[in-house]
């Protein structure tokens, strides 16, 4: 296939469940041509605890399944298997491409604070495989990094506890065990998808000179300026088409994805299917 | 196979993950001498979000594994497995027995509290069933039930956060979305096997006089009385072995299944098993 053939192919987009809507949500508002198809693992969520073997099997079968679909590029906006699975994902698209959230989010958390003291906050899975430092580090070998799982914090955007005193509360909780000087970093890396929904939070939270850096807008910045390298960019008119698709429970999809995406789903939207 | 061959054979004893050993303890301090076989489907947990069919699938792809191990008697630990599954598994091991915690839970509430209004705590699945509804009606028609999901307080016992501001506050904020009515209840029956380690915190949330049931206990003691009824007790001098078997994650497996069983694991003392 050409690259003009290739053009009006869809993008997938893959994560362990709704959180993965954020980036849906910002690739939407960069190009708004661009057909879409997001797969949502939510038989097998959440992936930030489970091993690392597990991880990148559910990550390969997943994008079998968008592969059907015939995508020009993948996109893992899961933190968790970007962290763990990207080599074998590229390996299984190749030659086709395919971006994560963690150096997106690493590449504009250097951008904001060259040099600057990095506070990654992530699932257990990212955490423990130091994705975000690497890829930190690789940017500016004279940033300063530490890495904080925190998995209550996947449960609130979950739940939809976004903001208020008990947000606030648990965050505190999580910086109270840390080394006291890390309570003030340079940046706040929101190295999980649920995470930006938390946002408000954070900026209580954190001092007021910080900057709060999450992976979506950049992410779709990424894929965006990558189509267009590869002359892959989709140029119809119109806005493109949307499908939904998760491995179980669409009416808990479509309420909980909802304040993902940010604006109301139901079930109907959602289509099932089994990996 | 008679039944004195059958007393030497373990009971077999499955959850969704970590949380079923707290019934795991309560069977081993009421049947010591008894063989144990614990399966935690890590990989796939927490069933307490997912659909029916996929719940009853698990677990009947879990009782299979159970019974390669020629187990006597099924312990179903996990309330969401007991509330969709039971039926499915009962036919899968006849002419073998299976309890579930549902039962026993409810049976202990209507013991504690005849004519008792009934607060259920438990997962949105365990709750979109009304299984624990069911049960208690069953047992009291004059009793008053009211089930609510609290998915946090999962979150919760995983991390460990099990007592203090933040988790009273979780309850709090559960109890604050519900009938003004409801907040004093005479009994609190925990509907998901997480919650027994959040006991201090709702002995300090709910009225003094409040019955707080867990169905650990209870199941454990039904367990035993159906095993003599049937003369299939293991008879045999100290303690029984222990088995623990999970499908994903045995370092997270023993660090945060250490604080349910009572006392420290590690890695090694759990096999990993595919299902």
């Amino acid at each position: 296939m050409n690259a003009s053939d290739a053009k009006g192919l869809p993008i997938g987009v893959f994560d362990s469940g709704v959180g993965g809507l954020t980036v849906l949500k910002a690739i939407r508002e960069e190009m708004m041509g661009e057909d879409l198809v997001y797969l949502g693992d939510t038989a097998r969520l959440p992936y930030g605890t489970k091993s690392p073997a597990s991880i990148s099997r559910y990550a390969c079968q997943a994008t079998a399944l968008l592969q059907q679909s015939n995508i020009k590029l993948l996109v893992v906006a899961c933190n968790t298997a970007s962290a763990v699975a990207l080599d074998a994902l590229r390996e299984q698209m190749a030659p086709l491409p395919v971006i994560g959230v963690v150096e997106p989010g690493a590449t504009a958390a250097v951008a904001a604070r060259p040099r600057g003291r990095h506070l990654v906050l992530a699932t257990e899975a990212t955490v423990r495989l130091h994705a975000y430092r690497k890829a930190l580090l690789d940017l500016d070998a004279d940033a300063a990094v530490t890495e904080l799982a925190c998995e209550m914090l996947v449960a609130l955007a979950e739940e939809g506890w976004n903001d208020g005193k008990i947000a606030e509360s648990i965050v505190q909780r999580y910086l109270a065990d840390m080394d006291p000087d890390w309570r003030h970093p340079d940046s706040v890396i929101l190295g999980c998808t649920h995470f930006p929904l938390l946002r408000d939070t954070f900026a209580s939270v954190f001092d007021d000179n910080v900057s709060i850096v999450d992976s979506a807008t950049t992410t779709a910045v990424a894929a965006r300026t990558l189509l267009a390298d590869l002359e892959l960019e989709n140029d119809q008119a119109g806005d493109g088409s949307l499908q939904l698709l998760a491995t179980d429970g669409a009416t808990r999809f479509a309420r909980v994805g909802g304040q993902f995406l940010g604006h109301d789903l139901s079930a109907d939207d959602v289509t099932l299917v089994d990996l």
